[in-house]
């Protein structure tokens, strides 16, 4: 595969429209004033049919095929990793670039894995397709990123608070259910996820590889090593799936090789792109779910150095999984190819 | 302040009667057969005048008094450190030995912190007031301790996900309702959290201190040092209230001096009083809040090597917050004096 260029995109796909991800891309193609000739909105054969508003029509979503792919100059992938094995190259050949939200192509070594912030360099360097990081990845190196710029990373302890959305819309829905059975005093039963999340919580259920780690929280240690180019960054992680409906929170640890004072990661967290500083001790105010959802920024707040350690500084975080954890960290790599980030 | 003996209690009274504590303890005394000739049912004037179920009768919660204390033997304060304050010193004088559930007494030098299953032998050296310790503490406490006793610990980074229950039974009834309004496509408004925990979540808002850690951190730090009698250990917590109802979940990364084999840890902890393994990791089943919700054992899982350090190890716990967390170990306490501890 040669590398493909991706000035001015004439014809934008989003594949897996229907998910909690694609509806959330077409709001920003919007809202953000994307370039676009035409739009193609794609998904399997079973979500196809679909009509959904843009530009004062309705589009029908088309099922994915061959076809469909003809003359797209970008593809936005938001359907699993196996829908993205299937289409991804093949849209490539066609002359399109992929932004693939799943994680099949992250640790490809061929494949840049983008958070524009961070690594925005990377992004210029595709082959075709770009990845889109793992929703908690991206959010935790918002706060890494510029904090490793100044004193060396050493190791990172990180308990996630993760949402339904990142299990999808029907998630989502199934959380809303549930509750309202709980509160009317029935049992809730989930189909969705594994277990009912209504006032319940639950180690993430993704699988669990032979060291004991889910593939979710090995996701944050190899994304992050690639993400910030630090192939022997110690990274260990807890995820939860939480009651929360799309807002990830995030407690980290921070260790360093030598100590950082307190104020000088307030200040760098303060300035750093991407990352709002919820931080008013005085009124015991820091990021909660509901101060991100639905918005762009990633809030970090209770910066503090950590008792047990002389390196080590603990904070916490908030950010909108489906915006900055997925959509919108994928149309700010659009951007970037483009040349209009921001 | 001379030594009191417990033996052959034959009043009880509990204060605070009314709270999720103190109904719970009520529940407990029936539930076990606690030895009691008379039971009093004590709390503020407020909340006086309730009538709760003893027995086959009524008995109405008195106001608490100097008078109502007299010739109580056994006295179990859950009422709040203020009101602890005032009337668990008069209690000793007037004979009583007293189990406070509140945060007043609980660093003091001359008050045992005790968990039953971790520091019996604390409790027989009191003078008159022995503490109850902090929800989380207790259920950390309850698994740090076996594993401690195997090799040196130095250091404990944990994350909370701690339930409405913790601030009250109002605290609960807030999260049912705020949930209904948020169902029912409202705005929820807290009166008694100071934010919705509606589908939503904040760091836990004790008093922070100059170091950037809340009071409930620092209790865990403080009390966990106490109870297991390592003045030098090392511990960062952050602490989350999550949308569940009455049972605490903690992410705990765990750091010896040597490595611990997981195995050995798992046997351990399999084996270790109070807690109860649930770790299938063919099925990805580990503990959740509804597992151990109105149950006596905490619930640990999901022991892993930490990837990031050779001597940590990582496990994840959930104890109901009422229960174990409160209730339960003060009346193991008192089980303790009488002799009759399980």
């Amino acid at each position: 595969m040669t590398p493909v260029a991706a000035a001015n995109p004439q014809t934008v796909a989003i594949l897996g429209a229907t998910g909690a991800v694609g509806q959330e891309l077409l709001a920003l193609l919007k809202e953000r004033a994307f370039p676009i000739k035409e739009l193609r909105l794609l998904a399997s054969p079973r979500s196809a049919g679909a009509l959904l508003p843009w530009q004062g029509q309705n589009l029908e979503v088309q099922p994915v095929s061959a076809a469909a792919l003809q003359g797209v100059d970008l593809l936005l992938a938001s359907a699993g990793g196996s829908v993205s094995r299937q289409w991804a190259p093949l849209a490539v050949e066609q002359g399109a670039v992929v932004i693939d939200n799943s994680s099949a192509f992250r640790l490809d070594p061929e494949v840049p894995l983008v958070v524009p912030e961070v690594n925005p360099q990377a992004a210029l360097q595709h082959k075709g397709i770009i990845a889109n990081p793992n929703c908690t990845t991206i959010l935790l190196s918002l706060v890494l990123a510029p904090l490793a710029a100044r004193r060396p990373l050493k190791r990172v302890i990180v308990s996630t608070y993760q949402s339904a959305s990142g299990a999808g819309a029907r998630a989502m829905e199934e959380l809303r259910e549930l509750s309202s059975t709980v509160l009317a005093g029935g049992e809730p039963v989930s189909e969705v996820l594994p277990y009912s999340l209504a006032f319940n919580l639950f180690l993430h259920n993704s699988a669990l590889q032979a060291n004991g780690y889910c593939e979710e929280e090995l996701k944050m240690l190899n994304e992050t090593r690639k993400i910030m180019g630090l192939s022997n960054l110690c990274l260990s992680a807890t995820c939860v799936r939480v009651p929360v409906l799309r807002a990830h929170s995030e407690a980290v640890n921070l260790e360093f090789e030598q100590p950082f004072p307190v104020q000088e990661a307030r200040e760098l967290l303060a300035a750093a792109p991407g990352l709002e500083l919820i931080e008013d001790f005085a009124a015991n105010r820091f990021p909660m779910p509901s101060d991100v959802t639905g918005r762009d920024a990633v809030a970090v707040g209770r910066i503090r150095q950590d008792l047990s350690n002389p390196n080590a500084l603990e904070l916490w975080l908030c950010g909108d999984q489906i915006r900055k954890g997925a959509a919108l960290n994928a149309i700010q790599i659009a951007e970037l190819l483009q040349g209009i980030g921001r």
